[in-house]
């Protein structure tokens, strides 16, 4: 039975934080509805990927509606509630960059976070050699991201836009499957200290995962 | 020295393919740029790499601006050049699906086939248990676009739009690295079908990739 609400379905320690952390910055009426991860396997529970065929998160109902993927929703977001808001226009100064910075989250850098996962769970060994190019694959993607925040406070320049609201998770909550240092990267390590300070991120993350606030890297 | 010219940055057999294709869909005025793959190991050659600094197809320059990601380059050419061709707008029907459908090939299809690459390199048998759970993810992504083609004519609906622009190079140049079957999914081998029959991109690939053109799937 369709009802008009919009639902933001959230899997715990999952890439849906970044739809619940959308919906803070952007002051809309939703229903947060909270999925625990199954215990044996940390993977979703049947209910939740009885939500969308993928059977991954993010998941949202607006309305008829039902989406999946997190980039689709933060368009769709935005599009429709979000008033212009946390994006830059096509022909305002650093659309292009905004735009770059949007892709960038799910075009290389959780990617590229997940095949090191992938590998090592297969040898991780120094011997393994398609592993070490992945970890120098990712190294450069962290000093791009770097290079970028040494310049500008937001991926997307001056404020925040919907490419922070990518980026973000797999700077932080994502560390919990897949530990690695930031300790080289300043630059980045300072912006998730903005991020964590911004009350809309707090607000999120306490009604999203309550028991990660004191570990992510992103809390002040 | 910045010229006013688009540029499109092209590395044989690569992403950047979509990019031609998008441009010749739009009839867009560019300058068509080709490199060729080293010859030891198959990566892009110093050249491509020192177009940007993530080193990876594709990159283009329009003016002043340089710029990465397919995503990214995508929605870039259509806000400033595609006069609503292309895409489903904010409220017309099936917005949500165009925008899922452009967002799942590079948050869903592609990354999945990266990983079974690079899986496949460090354990391809049938005990390396990491990509036996990939190939079954595949599996699943596979399933999810055969039944969206078993309804619609494209992944966006009626018409092609960019969700097909991102989406197809994953099913056609992507396998002369990654050889996978089709063959389990005529809707999926129909659509390729009516691609291939398509003027612009037949003259995209005819200029980007000439000695492609007999051995991709898409080419009836």
């Amino acid at each position: 039975m369709a009802n008009d609400k919009l639902i933001v379905h959230h899997l715990s320690r999952s890439q849906s934080e970044r739809i619940v952390w959308l919906c803070e910055e952007l002051e809309l009426p939703y229903e947060l509805q909270r999925y625990q991860r199954r215990a044996d396997n940390r993977l979703a529970p049947p209910e939740y990927k009885a939500l969308h065929p993928m059977g991954s998160a993010p998941v949202i109902h607006d309305g008829a509606l039902v989406l999946g993927e997190s980039g689709a929703i933060v368009e769709y977001l935005l599009a429709t509630y979000g008033a212009g808001r946390l994006t830059v226009k096509p022909g305002e100064p650093g659309f292009g960059d905004y735009l770059y910075w949007l892709h960038f989250a799910n075009g290389s850098l959780q990617p590229a976070l997940m095949q090191i996962r992938a590998l090592e769970r297969v040898d991780p060994s120094e011997q393994n050699t398609v592993l070490q190019a992945a970890k120098q694959r990712f190294d450069r993607i962290l000093s791009l991201l770097e290079q970028r925040l040494a310049k500008v406070p937001y991926l997307g320049g001056a404020e925040l836009t919907a490419a922070d609201i990518m980026a973000v998770c797999s700077l932080t909550t994502m560390r919990l499957f897949q530990a690695y240092d930031l300790s080289p990267w300043p630059d980045i390590l300072a912006y998730l200290q903005r991020i964590g300070a911004r009350p809309a991120y707090r607000r999120a993350l306490q009604m999203a995962d309550p028991d990660l606030t004191p570990v992510l890297g992103a809390q002040p």
